[in-house]
C-alpha cells in the first residue's frame, strides 16, 4: 500500500489532495457571528441556538450558495473530498420536500461544481434528546423512521451511481439524536453493505452525562455493546473518553475524526490524542463548522494541541503521519480509499510559507507551515480545478454567497 | 484613549497595524527542520540544540537575509511593528565585531528595508546557567558586563534617534542566562530612562525547579523581590504562574506577551490566561520563532487555547479584547503607544476567508478567520509598504533567503 508523500517538480510541491471529513456547510453562514459574551456565545449550547436559527431559515437555493461557497474555501486549500455530515433534510415545518432529498441534492450540487468530490453523509435525526421535545429548528432534522432514512440514502446512491464525484454514507447524529435501537438498525444496515458509518461521539461532557443518565453508560461504552463499532465506523469528536473506550474503539478498528479548529472554536477540550494513536486508532480530519479557514491548520493542530496537553514535542506523530491522517485515511473514512491517489494538489514552493525547504523536509514544511495562499493547482478525478491559484468561478460564486446569506439574515 | 477598531471602506476592512512584540528572526531559517522524533524534536531543549547549531553559523549577511524574509512575511500577515528580542551580538569565538552592534545593525536594516517599524530589543545574556558553562553558541550572546550591554543600548539609541521605525529597549534573555545582581542593575537602567525591559518568563517547567534550586523562589517571585516587576516590564510566554506570581505581575501592571504559535510547536503548555486577564494583565502577543505563518492566529490562538483549557467559550474576552492585545498594547510593550494609530492595514472583505461578515462583525471576523491572503495594503509612519497584496521587493527579498540558508546548511 502507497502513503502519501510530498514531492518537489521545479516550483512545485506536490501532496495528495487533503480529505476533510466532517463538514456542516451551512455553518459557514455562521463566521464571526457567535463569537461575542452577549450573544450566546458562552458555551457550545447557546452556539447550537444561534446554529438552530440558522438552520430554521436556510432553503434550497441558499443552501447550495452557501454550500458551494464554503467548498470553494475548501478546494483553495487544497480539500479534494468533503464529507458533507448532512442532518438538514425537510421543510421549515418539518414536512419532507416533494424531492425528499432536495436539500442533499443542493450540496451535491454545490460541491461538484465546484469541481471536489462529495461523500454525502445521509445523517438521521429521530428525536430532541433523550425525554426532550424537538425544536422548531429540530423538525427540519427530523427523520419519523428508520426506513425513511434509509430510502433516501438508496435514492442518493441511485441517483448518483454514475457520478464520479459522489458516493453515498450514512450517519447516526448522536445517541442524544438516535435512539439506540435504531441506532443498532442503521449501523446493521451499513454494515451489510460496506458503507461508512459515521456519528458525533463526546464532544461534549454533558453528551455523558445525558448518556448514563439514559443508559448507564458513557456513549463508545454505549456502542460497543450494542455492537455498533466496526471498522467503516467513524466517531467524529471524540473528546472525552475513558480508558475502556479508547480500547472499545482501537479494538474494533474505528476512525476517528478530530475537528480541532471547530473543537477550539467551541470549547470543546482537548481528546486523548496520544492514547488513541498509541492504541492504533486511524486519525482523519473534518473542517466541520467551516470557522477554520486553512485545511493545514486542521491537519496540524492535532499534534500542536497535544504537545499544550502534555507538555512535549512530537507526540502524536511525525509530519508524514500526519499527513496521512489528512489525505488517505480521510478517504479511507469515506469509503474511497482506493481513489485517495488519484487527486493531487500543488502548492508554491516560493510562497513565503515554505520558501528554502530543504527537499528531506517537504512535508514537515506542509504539514506545520502551509498557508492556502500556497494552494496554486488543485487536481479531482483527472480534472483541474484550481489553476494558477484560481477557480474559475470564484466571482460568481462570492456574489451568490452575499446575497443569499443577506436573504437569510435580512429577510 | 482611542481604542482599536476595524472599519469598512468600499471592499476594504481597514484594521490598525498589528504588532509583534517577541521575535527572533534568524529561527526563520530553521522552520520545518525541527519536528521530527529522530531529530532532536522531542522537546524544548532539544530544539535549543539546533536553534544553538543555527545560531554558530549566522554571519551579518545571512542574519540580515534571513531577517528580511521574516519581516517580510509579517509584513505580508498585517504586522507592522516588530520587537527583536536581539541576543546573538558577537562572532562565533565570542570577539565583539569591531562595530559592537554589527549584527544588531543587520536585523534593524532587515526591517526597514522591508518598511515595517522595528524596536530592537537589545538582550542580556551573561551565563550558560545556573552553574552552566558556555555552549560554543552561547558564546556569541554572551555579555561579560551590565556597562558593555547598556554602551551597545546608547549606541543603538543614538545611531537610530532620527530614523523615524526604529526604537530601542532592553531585555535580561531569562533568570537562567543573566545573574540576578546584573539582571536588577539591567532592570533599573530600563526604569530610570522608561525603557521597556523584557524578559523570558516561566516558559518550561525546568526553567522553574531550576530558579528554585539557584534561588529558592520562582522566577516571577524572585523578580517580584528584586523589585525588578513594572508597568514598562514585558513577561514573555509567562505560562507557568502560581497565583502569587499572577498578583505580582498585574499587580505591578506588568505586560505579559504570548506567543501561542510558538508555544504550542515547543510544547510549552497552557498559560493561565485567564486569570491573567481577570487580575488585568496587559496582554500582547509574538511570533517568536517564526513557526506560525499567520499573524491573525498569533491573536486568535490566545482564546482558542483557553477555551480548550477551560473547556468554554469567549473566556479570555470578545474580538476587540484580543485585536487591542494584537495592536495598541503591541505597541506599548515596545514603548510605542503614541505612535499605534499610524499605522494601518487593509484587508479584502471579499477575500475567502471574511467575505460575508455584516459590518456590525467585522471585527470578530479578521480576529477569528483572517488568513494572509487577505492583506492588501499595508501603511506604516505615512509609507505604503504593500499595494494589493504585493510588496515590491518580493523576489529580491525571496532570492537573497535562499541563497543565504544554502550557504548556511550546506557550507
Amino acid at each position: 500500500m502507497n502513503k502519501p508523500t510530498c514531492v518537489k517538480h521545479g516550483n512545485h510541491i506536490e501532496i495528495p489532495g487533503l480529505a476533510t471529513v466532517h463538514s456542516h456547510a451551512f455553518q459557514r453562514a455562521m463566521r464571526g457571528l457567535t463569537q461575542r459574551k452577549s450573544q450566546h456565545a458562552g458555551s457550545f449550547w447557546s452556539w447550537r441556538g444561534v446554529m438552530y436559527r440558522l438552520a430554521e431559515r436556510i432553503d434550497p437555493d441558499s443552501m447550495y450558495a452557501i454550500a458551494r461557497l464554503a467548498y470553494l474555501e475548501l478546494a483553495m486549500s487544497g480539500v479534494t473530498l468533503v464529507g458533507e455530515f448532512h442532518y438538514v433534510h425537510h421543510q421549515p415545518d418539518g414536512t419532507p420536500y416533494d424531492n425528499r432529498t432536495e436539500l442533499a441534492d443542493a450540496v451535491i450540487r454545490a460541491a461538484t461544481d465546484v469541481g471536489i468530490r462529495i461523500c454525502l453523509i445521509r445523517t438521521a435525526y429521530m428525536r430532541g434528546g433523550f425525554q426532550q421535545e424537538m425544536t422548531a429548528a429540530q423538525r427540519r432534522f427530523s427523520d419519523p423512521s428508520v426506513d425513511l432514512v434509509l430510502q433516501d440514502v438508496e435514492t442518493l446512491q441511485s441517483r448518483y451511481a454514475d457520478h464520479p464525484l459522489v458516493s453515498v454514507g450514512l450517519a447516526a447524529h448522536s445517541i442524544r439524536a438516535v435512539p439506540i435501537a435504531a441506532n443498532r438498525e442503521l449501523a446493521a444496515w451499513a454494515d451489510a453493505r460496506q458503507l461508512p458509518f459515521h456519528m458525533h461521539v463526546c464532544e461534549q461532557r454533558r453528551e455523558l452525562e445525558e448518556s448514563i443518565a439514559e443508559h448507564g453508560v458513557t456513549p463508545i461504552q454505549l456502542l460497543a455493546d450494542n455492537g455498533i463499532l466496526s471498522e467503516r465506523f467513524v466517531g467524529v469528536h471524540s473528546t472525552h473518553l475513558n480508558s475502556a473506550e479508547i480500547h472499545h474503539l482501537t479494538h474494533n478498528n474505528c476512525f476517528v475524526n478530530l475537528c480541532r479548529t471547530t473543537e477550539r472554536d467551541l470549547g470543546d477540550g482537548l481528546p486523548p490524542t496520544v492514547e488513541l494513536i498509541n492504541a492504533g486508532a486511524k486519525l482523519c480530519v473534518g473542517v466541520d463548522s467551516h470557522c477554520g479557514e486553512n485545511a493545514f491548520e486542521e491537519i496540524r493542530a492535532i499534534e500542536l494541541d497535544a504537545r499544550s496537553q502534555h507538555e512535549a514535542r512530537t507526540v502524536v506523530g511525525n509530519a508524514d503521519f500526519l499527513l496521512d491522517a489528512g489525505t488517505r485515511l480521510g478517504y479511507a473514512a469515506c469509503g474511497l480509499e482506493a481513489v485517495w491517489e488519484q487527486d493531487r494538489v500543488l502548492l508554491d514552493a516560493n510562497d513565503l510559507s515554505l520558501i528554502g525547504l530543504p527537499e528531506s523536509h517537504l512535508v514537515d514544511g506542509v504539514i506545520f507551515n502551509a498557508t492556502p495562499r500556497a494552494v496554486r493547482e488543485v487536481y479531482v478525478n483527472g480534472q483541474q480545478i484550481v489553476e494558477n491559484g484560481q477557480h474559475p468561478e470564484t466571482a460568481e460564486i462570492k456574489q451568490a454567497y452575499v446575497k443569499a446569506i443577506q436573504q437569510l439574515f435580512d429577510g
